[in-house]
């Protein structure tokens, strides 16, 4: 409708606010700012404050009435005043019978008040009818445009209309508008910006307790141990050295991790037959939680490669040089081993392709960047390469222990080094995802993905849709 | 007008689904998801399923009818359903006259049919107006409310009206849409997720035809030639020594690449004296993947620096260092010679500076950088720094051969050593391109690119646009 | 309203051409991009030009008349001539009135005109409603569908309605409009794609400005000092040594600049007991390029990692560790001194760690990636890893340099070497921020931001709203 008038509707060039005219209860920087933004985008904007005559830091073009007065002029109310203080609404819940009052506030912490703000205001005002928005813009992502910041306005309320009017508004000013629904999701909306990498937890917690055992674990076997049996200090190698052995094993279990889910995932949907069956809670969390898996993996893989890095320039490392070029000088040089430079050499050369393909899965993981992938693409590089870079890795880590697994003096106190231990998790997944991607399992699989069920119930939905719907990010 | 609304209308609060009715076909994950996020968005959703009594999967709100009672009631009707089983319609072709029928389908590979899903289902049932749209959102994007995914629906429909239905409903989940025009477009739009990195595929094709030319090439001159006279085996330096020649040079190659085409069309716009002319369509391809190929010239030289940092650690070369300490020790140190720390020093700070410099180029090729950048900005970072990164990497491989090209034993079976080869092109292209910058040219191509024609046609249309209209991306 | 008529209205077939016919004059690049594009939106498209014949290059399907004629038939019109052009618009004065003109010029340097070109368009043809629009957005990212560039339009114009029409165009070509207002800011929208980046201004010039003067204290004491002393040419230092001694510098000191103005605006806010005070000019400008300071710190930083990775394979190095191998070979190796081994790789673990942490704040200052984040993820990762990364970086100088300060040979010419001098910064500002971070300051503070005034106004506003509102981006 509205666009077919591009060619009929002639111009009325005295049209200056035909966007209306928006309220703003509250005279902080919020509601200076907004007031700002809205007259630059053609809105007419009536503050209502306490104190009509201090209005000196408000915008200029803006009208300053008492709240009453406010009221009367505008449809759609914003309410940038703190919960607090909405109890000055009750004697003007008459005027605001029928109004958009648009809830923008946001708390200090979770769970500061029973209910979530803009219920409260619902029981104050019943008459109007409440919108929450806006909550989650910042004053400083209103006065850039959005244009540096996040763009995305969340947005519920019980009357539909109210909230298209509210969304026309986020758009005017360049933002995105995403609906959530009724008021119901208030409580959820207020919390969106007091959550603290809510996925980030589980990852983050995997990470801090790997990186403490495996510390443990390698303070006894390489620190402890020397002292304990010969007396030696070697603590020094806390800093760097012990270091840069947890990291990268950290970093190998995490990535195993990643592809962990997957690989139970198919498993699952052999033995049960069917997708349509739920996985388990605890595997569908630890699903969703494979990118945050990966990027923290890829953190430690980073700083491993930062440890390699100052490698020969350290103290220690100099002196042992300068030791055994001594003893070489006076025993007379050995010969060069061929074995010993292609073996040192391709460990040293798989670890470089893993870590490059793994800065790769971390790129494609950008919001930006796998946002201009399509679903292939994006499953070809988190899949694919993914599980090649795991291989890279563990081939990598198994090239680096080679054949000392069979000497004697390799097992302090009868444990194995850290590293072995920790081969064993990726070699296990790569195993059972070669099983996976046999030709004969793969088929099977692969039917079942897009909706063959082995026992179908009669009479059941088959109308499935597309293979790439069921399974969500990779990495 | 509607926004015009704002100011007048009074709000009805029992308009709880003034979004209208949405109507799913099929009841599988696509289907499920789609009739949630619709619920949660405030439109009243109808499944349509063959067997409405098992729902026990479908979100809380939705109702659930058999196919022909769900067409009676809403107007937009989702195919959730293989187009292998959209026979079933046929049937309900007078229910479905008038009704906007959205195929969401993907098929598994490329011509799979022989006409796109859309087309075929248009002719199932003309009376409908099909809409192709939403095949290119996952399950999974449309769960996550296209926060983390791609938020680009690509539409295409005969009726504009229908269309703008459909694009209303992707705007209202969040997502924005694209209109590719008529349903002739459905094929496109049908093989988009299907693609896998179209773009890609010539720069990863001249990456590998370069690797293995270049890797054989120093195989021969670095491996064969010493066993072939010294019978000696030299084979362990393929892992690390060779991959280390081999990817600088082919980095230094590509990123010449980039550079050449917008060369080649400086002078062919100054012999035509004119930029009206189009490009051969080689040219215009090659320019199209600069992107491309400056991101792989980037991973290339990445590999490198990675290569460089274990180059000390290696058992190859501590070996190497010890021989020389030994010998070094036995007739005493030689002098400290200035000129050879002078150039070493200057070659690798050459290195480090022109690295630093192409991971800024590549940081500002991420989606979200460059469209924070303006034209000019742009143009100043890929075209200024990036010709500037060519010439730093090309002092830093021309000093590292430096005297070496003088030297008689550079030269094996007669054969200059790699990168001494690798040189010529990039030596040419910075030839080229200081041409093409001194101020008498420059003028001329800068009047050429502003529209200027050394022999306009008469009563031509010299109505041109701004300058920098006609270049595409630089990198 | 035209939502809701999802479910009333039938879909009328032949509706082909409901989106209305908009005119283009000028059939350069531009006007022929954004005419196949407004066709494959579905809009009729009519060219306007001097000479309709000549038409070979314009899209298929778009009508080609006179000026006169194109003028009649569209209601919204391009304008996609050169400004110096716009006379011929002078004549058509009488078929233009009531149309909307869509000035989508730039120029090719700032100033080139007295008024913008908007402005001048508007008084050759004042019966006509101009809009400013479309002047950021280049031919090239047109015809890629915004998908790989720029998506904002940038509108404004005197007319709400006829804005309304461009913003409506502009959503449907998949771009997002943001109104800038009045026709007042066409010159602003006119500059934009003439700026190079304006925000980097200050924190280039502080770079370049560090750069140099810490260069030049180090060729002072570094270089100048050993040639008149002892006449030994260490100038080969200039380019590694020199360089690994600046930029490290210069990083410490741009991240410390970064985080000194959020210390004195706390300082301020205490001092003047209320957030409702306006910082000094300098204060804000310095508080709004924070993130660009800290960007270049991370640059200056990633250079010093690049030249630490290079350190061992310089001739210098390895001509020194030879040295000093022969000379511990003569006099007996010394004992492995623990302490330093401590205190050596402490310094370097601490280097990495600040170094991996400083990349994180970097990959989070991406606008993709902040986006994703909300307010308060934001601040913990801006503000405390920030302070940590701070934290981190000035311990790792303050332990390289540890005893030396005791020793007298380290001062030249009775200057302290550059990295304490550069040390005293950052220590003040991690010793002020302590202060405010302690918990009787940090209460205050607190109380401050959220609106609390030790001398309110009597009767003054104290509509606060959230806490968060106040402070910029932190890096």
């Amino acid at each position: 409708m509205q666009t077919d008038s591009i060619a009929m509707t002639p111009v009325t060039t005295d049209s200056d606010h035909r966007l209306g005219t928006v309220g703003i209860f509250g005279t902080g920087d919020f509601g200076r700012t907004l007031g700002l933004r809205l007259l630059q985008a053609g809105y007419q904007v009536v503050f209502g404050s306490r104190s009509p005559q201090r209005s000196s830091l408000l915008p200029q073009g803006a009208q300053v009435l008492c709240h009453a007065e406010a009221a009367k002029t505008a449809q759609v109310i914003f309410l940038a005043v703190h919960r607090d203080n909405y109890d000055f609404l009750v004697p003007l819940a008459d005027r605001l019978a029928g109004k958009v009052l648009v809830d923008i506030s946001n708390n200090q912490r979770r769970n500061q008040y029973l209910e979530p703000n803009a219920h409260y205001l619902s029981k104050l005002v019943p008459e109007a009818s409440v919108v929450k928005a806006f909550n989650t813009v910042s004053a400083w992502s209103l006065q850039s445009g959005g244009l540096d910041a996040n763009r995305q306005v969340l947005v519920c309320g019980d009357s539909a209309e109210s909230k298209q009017r509210v969304v026309d508004i986020a758009r005017s000013l360049g933002f995105t508008a995403l609906d959530k629904g009724t008021l119901l999701a208030a409580g959820e909306i207020e919390d969106y910006p007091l959550q603290l990498f809510p996925m980030w937890r589980l990852p983050g917690a995997v990470a801090v307790g790997l990186t403490a055992s495996l510390f443990a674990y390698v303070l006894l076997t390489d620190v402890i141990y020397t002292w304990v049996t010969s007396n030696k200090d070697m603590s020094f190698r806390i800093m760097v050295s012990l270091a840069n052995m947890v990291f990268p094993m950290v970093s190998l279990i995490m990535l195993s991790l990643c592809y962990l889910p997957g690989v139970l995932a198919g498993f699952l949907q052999l033995y049960n037959g069917t997708k349509y069956k739920r996985f388990p809670d605890w595997l569908d969390r630890w699903m969703l939680c494979r990118k945050q898996m990966g990027l923290l993996a890829l953190a430690f893989a980073f700083l491993h490669v930062l440890y390699i890095m100052i490698f020969s320039i350290r103290y220690y490392v100099r002196y042992k040089v300068v030791s055994w070029t001594i003893s070489q000088m006076k025993e007379n040089q050995s010969e060069f081993d061929n074995t010993v430079a292609w073996y040192t050499d391709s460990y040293m050369s798989l670890g470089v392709l893993g870590f490059g393909l793994f800065i790769l899965l971390g790129i494609t993981s950008l919001p930006s960047v796998s946002n201009a992938m399509n679903w292939r693409e994006f499953r070809f590089v988190q899949s694919k390469l993914g599980h090649l870079t795991l291989l890279l890795c563990t081939s990598h880590t198994i090239l680096y222990g080679w054949k000392r697994f069979l000497r004697a003096q390799t097992y302090r106190w009868y444990l194995p080094p850290a590293y072995m231990v920790v081969l064993v998790l990726p070699c296990v997944i790569l195993g059972l995802k070669l099983l996976l991607v046999t030709p004969c399992v793969d088929r099977i699989l692969m039917r079942i993905r897009q909706g063959w069920e082995r026992r179908p119930i009669p009479g059941g939905a088959s109308d499935t849709t597309r293979a790439n719907g069921k399974e969500p990010l990779m990495l």
